[in-house]
């Protein structure tokens, strides 16, 4: 399986009385489907996956599996604290046509995990699997970070097919690219660092801000497979922009309000996430306006 | 509703195969119901509460309800990620016939949450709930900490009966004792400042240690109520070193061991929390031999 | 050595022209000589030592010895990065005539520093010098905490007479004084948790708020002496905030400010640290007012 | 002023008495001035500045500068705490023939310390100094971050040339590197990072490494100006490896055993700073002797 290039990390939208818009799913991906990104994340930290109980995560599987384009690889985020139930919902996302499973490390009894904790985590999830695992370390969200060491490790397993780090360190991704056989693949979740990610040895990125911009990050992917390595640095840098205006600072709810500006549904996230305040709109909307008039000049 | 006095934050027993030991549940709370505790909470941190899904919590709930004495306070753990599903879980316990609900911060989408948001969950929470809410701040799992002023201003909610803080700051607790309503009332979550919470104005605590060594703590609450504060101070620092070597060094596998050690059901936690290892059972072992010994004394 | 009650950590007065303000310095302990404090820490963290150099240090070394009452116990700051630079101002302090030495940990090569590191370092002051020394933790400024294990090591040395614990953790001081001979002394250097530190077996405060408000802090030790629990919390309680006005938001020009206020020799600390803002000086001129009007009331 | 090329961040030798060794100094120069270093960064972390008094560090300049090689650009560490210290060690440099100075942020009383603040203290340095001042962002040791808002003001000031960051930050070399005028050049000081932080647009590096292993530090910058990616890959992760072996595991004792090895005058460094142990030495050995068994082989 190639993770090469961009995934969309996928917000999910809502209906106002709260449940899951299946329509808005499948709407979404099939404008996604005419662009050039790799395939699509599904029930991410940016799906609210942690906000949605077994029932409507599964209905939002199906959704995006129905509306995603063949070519699309679909990746479902399955990790929950316990491993049984990790392996409950990887099993089900296989059963409905994912091809992997994201599975981020569980992070609520920190104090007493160890490296060993969770490498046998993720051992028993990819033992227990029909599709491959990629590990997903997100300390934004988890405070909990896989390092170097555990990743190797881990890396060694036939089923365990990549990670997904959202740290931002170049370094540990260097590392990871160094010791891990070839088949292991590195995807970086920092929209900040893709150009210099894929540099150090990165297959791709999955990133919240390819939900609103996908275009954008899929040139970024382009330029740096073509060797176009000064227009890389400069599209580079207006994402650190962007991602910093719309993720960083507004999370969900402002990757959610780009999509409203750019036609896709995005809609409010659910409580306790607020909804966004005016002058974070105009933020956003600022940056919206400035890649469109851009897009518009070429 | 009086909050004063020691509750246990209960362990959940398993079964060998994975499923709660509802005869195991009952059989603890039997034996707590001798003590002097003040009453119970369950589902909380302690409790593996993230572990289990919404019908394994609920037959934990009512095991516990069934076994416990009358005169014992009932309080149920029910925060989730979703302001939603917290409301389904709290009204939930209130129908199983608990008069407390402790709900723990919202937490996975800290970058983007501000005290704000615990202000307007809470309310929502404590709006819609058929019984007093206590607030529950735990930054050892969660990374967030509730703040005085946030606390102070949803201590003004009348269905909002108090706090249970795990952060240790005894400066904090002086803070909202001084700040807050008569009637919102201070637990702490460490048994290591259970004295000095007590002095600056805590009306109890909820300890995991409660679970293992129930009438140790029970009596360090007594002797503080008598006002006898040489033997306070002492038995304090025997707790502080019991709750190191089983709670702070072991986590839940290091409570269920000490239980195992005390008769009561105990058990291993739920992977990915690891099984004890031997030398880990011997530092365990040794105290509460030296508690047994030292209770036998008297 | 008695280190029971409060001590100030003076501040530095400064001419116009940037050099130290010997008269200022004078003037100031003059008039605390008249209160009910136990003595004076020079060149604390609060006295802006790191600002001053080797010679400067001993002119404000030398100014505070001339001044001071023949009852007031004189703790001199000596600590710097180096041993060797350590034991030259710890000797030279004893020379002027300064019955202790308050030795803040090395901490700028803090990746490479162990407990050992810290226990080597101590020795080696303690065993080189003429006076007693007393630890010093502070880990707001340094971001090192001396930790239970390598403090009661250390308190078996005849040279070491205790610590100055600001890490506000009130466990810890409970630990110390537990496990440690009774000569070694805790001070709590937080002016928020006096009274609870006090409780677990504090013997007395080093504050830079005992600057600005010397005998409120007289008075709250005197409380807890006294055993009038109920007033020491209140008066606890409105330290915490004056603490949190003065020191906490604002740093050594806040306290510098406070003491212009109260009428003694405060001034703006040196560059880099900025002078206040008008807003800033309205909060604490708010909160001195308030303590004026209150001790004109008794 | 050109900052392109690698730079060693020296250490200080010392006689068995505990001076400054100038003649250590001065033949470890001379055996530099042979490879193709950019120039010498005297007095930074690495030469353990923090542990020298004003004359000492003045005598370890003046050595340097004496055997440097009149192609090499000189920098001296002169950032001290207080602005004024840090003047009038700027100056002194300058005096002695130094062409920059590497001013490292003041971080003693960093709760007090703003984005101001920072911006005030460089400019009054920058102001008075007579050559160039580098800024040093380097929170290993200071826990203290310039981030990008700060930078980007100072980068305007004419006589701001730079910037070392040592935090690791691909993404913020790139936001720098964007930002600010072309003459404002970054630096990295993480040798596990030369290579992405390159290709984002730094100048070039200040290395503890390159003390030990200045020739393949060099190759490394080689390989990347010419384009040769892949090997410029491979090499950086030997350098990871040897970075986390020689500096962050083992920090400035590291860094003086591998010179020991490689034939220059480590030594051991100043208390509180510990000697190697045994152990920790055979890791060393092992890479110094797998970095010259390749050098061999080519």
């Amino acid at each position: 399986m190639n993770l090469g290039g961009i995934f969309p990390a996928l917000t999910t939208p809502f209906e106002p009385d709260g449940f899951v818009s299946v329509a808005g799913i499948k709407e979404n991906i099939r404008r996604y489907n005419q662009t050039g990104l790799a395939g699509y994340v599904v029930l991410g930290s940016t799906g609210e996956a942690v906000m949605l109980n077994r029932e409507e995560g599964e209905s939002v599987l199906a959704a995006a599996k129905e509306a995603a384009g063949p070519e699309k690889i679909l990746i479902a985020g399955t990790g929950a604290e316990s491993t049984a139930e990790t392996i409950i919902r990887t099993k089900r996302a296989a059963s409905l046509g994912y091809q992997a499973a994201l599975v981020k490390t569980p992070y609520y009894y920190k104090p007493a995990y160890r490296a060993e904790t969770y490498i046998q985590h993720y051992r028993a999830v990819a033992d227990a699997s029909p599709i491959p695992i990629v590990l997903y370390s997100v300390p934004i969200f988890t405070n909990v970070t896989l390092e170097t060491p555990e990743i190797l490790t881990l890396a060694e397993h036939p089923n365990i097919a990549g990670i997904k780090d959202s740290s931002g360190s170049i370094q540990r991704i260097g590392e990871i690219v160094f010791g891990a056989p070839d088949r292991f693949q590195v995807l970086t979740g920092g929209a900040a660092v893709v150009y210099p990610a894929l540099v150090v040895g990165a297959r791709g990125a999955i990133l919240a801000l390819a939900s609103a911009l996908p275009e954008k990050c899929v040139e970024l992917y382009q330029l740096v497979q073509r060797g176009e390595q000064q227009r890389a640095r400069e599209l580079q840098l207006q994402l650190v922009k962007a991602s910093k205006r719309i993720v960083s600072q507004n999370g969900i709810a402002g990757v959610k309000y780009a999509m409203d500006l750019r036609g896709y549904k995005g809609g409010v996230p659910s409580l306790p996430l607020l909804p966004l305040k005016e002058e974070q709109k105009q933020v956003i909307a600022a940056v919206i306006s400035q890649h469109e008039t851009a897009a518009a000049r070429v």
